[in-house]
């Protein structure tokens, strides 16, 4: 038996990566669960923003951002940088966090989120009260801690990717593997050879 | 020490719904990671789909779309939905799945997701090799085996969301609790009584 919600915005899950805008010398950052990849050419982030965001001010100073993603163990770091206006004041650093330069844009990274994107921005597009900034990611780095041994790609399960839960509000992190993708549907086709 | 990856989509998790274009009559599924919130005014989705995609077509013909959010337990008939093309055949059918109605938009739902969104394209934005879909979610209805006790909200454990990690290619289920959001934070704002 279904039941109505209504419209809503909500799906599960949500990343919950930290998006820092501005430069060295005036940064700063904001949660945001309401991020997804808009192309993959050029390898590309969409985000929705609200309009009155002061990181939006920030981002669109020197029209980079970045995407840094922050482990569980940060949950309560990258929460007061959800619930706290950066106007006037260097939330970064009250939460205890670090920025360091980026490789290729002006927005810093913050330091202890082990993997980060360096985005610049290539569309802004107003949606009611929201804007949604597509940025191209130019560069990313990871601490080698969370690669696998490859050396080239993410271990997710060091990750420890922090996870956000509309509705209920709450953080979680990621559960076991449930199997792998581009493969488990083989099952369900006669014509293809395993 | 950080190393450097390269440009990338890649964002750590992402959601792997079911997305349904078409008519009761002739219908298409895709399982659709890059898919994320676009605004909450109205509440709409935007979702990178590659423009020669089968589904895209089937989305154009009524400017309507559902998101279908599958459970883990779904995992093998949502990798067939997303590694076989639907042109010319029901591969919906074929993995075992059902539609349904929707109650506002031309697209079914897929009745074995237990949480379905109704969405109907305000925009689309042509993103080199993608069409960025912009779809404002006009209604939403889930089990009522997956709402929690206020039968109002998703309760995200019972609903158990199907998780998609790029680059190690696996899905995953979701973990503990991490903590509340919007609440967490106050920890380190001292101007702040809990």
């Amino acid at each position: 038996m279904k039941r109505k919600l209504g419209p809503t915005e909500r799906i599960y899950p949500m990343p919950c990566p930290l998006v820092v805008g501005g430069t060295a010398e005036e940064y700063g950052a904001l949660a945001v669960a309401w991020v997804g990849v808009a192309t993959a050419t050029p390898p590309s982030l969409a985000m929705a923003l609200r309009r009155t965001r002061h990181t939006l001010e920030l981002i669109r100073r020197t029209s980079t951002f970045t995407v840094n993603i922050p482990a569980t163990a940060l949950a309560t770091q990258v929460d007061f940088c959800g619930i706290t206006s950066g106007k006037g004041r260097d939330k970064i650093a009250e939460a205890g966090l670090t920025t360091a330069p980026s490789s290729l844009v002006e927005a810093p990274i913050i330091v202890e989120c082990a993997y980060n994107l360096e985005c610049r921005v290539t569309h802004e597009i107003e949606l009611g009260e929201y804007v949604l900034v597509i940025g191209e990611v130019i560069e990313s780095h990871a601490e080698e801690s969370v690669l696998d041994e490859s050396g080239t790609k993410i271990d997710v399960g060091a990750l420890d990717p922090l996870i956000y839960i509309a509705g209920s509000r709450e953080y979680r992190s990621l559960g076991p593997v449930v199997g792998p993708a581009f493969s488990m549907g083989k099952a369900l086709r006669p014509d293809v050879e395993d």
